[in-house]
């Protein structure tokens, strides 16, 4: 089956992966427990539950769930869950985390530190599936959320990140936008002259399996009409399946843009030993559910 | 009456401002003189039109026009009609520009040359009313066209700009969200840091009849819930008139995906002597009929 949709994602984690152990990070909280109970129930995961246990317990209980269907690790201390939650990982008792109630930058900086053992040697980074009413399939949108400047290295590492998790869920020869104001090369302007060496490193093949475009506006990614009445060239033009953005704050602007506009979103941070599952606090429920799948699905690929 | 959508806009130029002339630079293409045709037909503005007078008539004659009903000036060449209609501005014989089928960058190094005549000692900057379904009122999006990126200053004057046009349209007091990826303040971060900058202007009586707040992120800027969730403290918090985009790649990301996800957009050149409508080619009739009564609306100022 091909993904074109977020609820294509759970049908295809039933018929392509094994079941996949989460570990959530102080899990005490109740939004982040009903999209967990959610993906239990539909069979794509079991839980580690770490936190404050009592309240998770009750929690459990308000969301009509039996606090025997999951495996409940009592460390209330924030530090202490993180690390208890890495120390899982190391035994391969868990496939990947989700944060709970804490501070990303809390979670991020234990995960990035060196004697965490996360690091993979490559660059982390943030994958977000975007669907929007208006096109014809998920957009893949990184890295709107953890790398603020990243030069045109680690922009390469952040697509080669993205493409593992295309690849996890089937999309063959991904179509790849390094986005800029213009389709125009400007020596001057630093997203502009980083995508057209993108471009010439894939015309090197320093990217395989995939279509890289570059620099391209937004419009000539994602709208056929712009790509007609600008007679636009490429595989790419109106069909974009991943949009590279220039830097963070670009990046954060647009991809919170289509959500305020009626969009989802499911979002994993990719890069380290395992996949991050990671939403703003104020995502909705079902916009954590969809992350969690993702994130079991591409979980899989060390298995 | 308060313009809350950009329908709004027609009866507010007819009930508040006298007949404007608009002169059009390369007039020979369809869907601009519909556009035009439908703004002189709606009595908000007469129009001048500029460029290959055969080609012109014709095409009037194919929407159902009568010829008599425009001043048409035969000016086949690209240059020598951009200077007929500075000439006309000059001679006080029309109030605003319209770009038609030409570059948008050869009008503009025409306009912003010393010898245009057509600055005003003020930096010229695009503005854009964006409507989107899910927001309770139009946004104002500043800069996402010409200057690419503005220091703290040229911000200070973009955002005096906007107000200008604000205030021509009859908003009091807009709420001004200086955009970043965050609300904390990030010294490293330059859009961050000058968002902090133009709060403390703000705050010493450098703009006037306004809020402002910044650094804002996009959700903090438009969405009463994560204003909630967060508990975020600002009058400009989920109410915002108006976006202050960091550069101009952000804001042309953000913007155009405003439009790509159902939105649409009015949109024109401020800060020179005379307001310019400047949509692109691509952009839907309705939407340059809007922006030829935005333009009409902002040209009263100077009346």
């Amino acid at each position: 089956m091909e993904i074109k949709a977020l609820k294509d994602l759970l049908p295809y984690c039933l018929e392509n992966c094994t079941k996949k152990t989460l570990a959530v990070i102080k899990a005490e909280d109740d939004h982040t427990l009903t999209a967990v109970a959610r993906a239990r129930k539909e069979g794509a995961i079991e839980a580690v539950l770490i936190g404050d246990a009592p309240v998770i317990k009750n929690l459990l209980a308000q969301i009509g769930e039996k606090e025997e269907d999951y495996h409940i690790i009592d460390e209330a201390g924030e530090r202490e869950a993180i690390l208890k939650a890495i120390e899982l990982v190391h035994a391969g008792e868990v496939d990947f985390l989700m944060k709970g109630l804490l501070e990303t930058k809390n979670l991020m900086s234990a995960i990035v530190a060196k004697t965490s053992g996360m690091r993979t040697g490559r660059l982390m980074s943030k994958f977000d599936f975007v669907e929007i009413a208006q096109y014809h399939k998920l957009i893949a949108l990184t890295d709107s959320a953890l790398n603020t400047k990243p030069d045109v290295e680690a922009k390469k590492q952040i697509i080669q990140n993205a493409l593992d998790v295309m690849y996890s869920v089937g999309i063959q020869k991904p179509k790849i936008a390094v986005l800029a104001a213009s389709e125009t090369l400007n020596q001057k302007l630093q997203e502009s002259a980083d995508a057209w060496k993108l471009k010439q490193m894939w015309e090197n093949g320093e990217f395989t399996d995939c279509y890289l475009e570059g620099p391209i506006s937004i419009d000539l990614a994602l709208e056929k009409e712009s790509v007609e009445i600008k007679n636009y060239q490429s595989p790419v033009g109106g069909d974009a399946d991943m949009l590279v953005c220039p830097d963070l704050v670009s990046g954060n602007m647009m991809g919170k843009m289509m959500t305020i506009c009626g969009g989802r979103a499911a979002g994993i941070i990719v890069g380290a030993k395992v996949p991050i599952v990671l939403m703003s606090r104020a995502a909705e429920i079902d916009d954590k559910f969809q992350s969690i799948i993702l994130g079991a699905i591409a979980s899989q690929k060390g298995a």
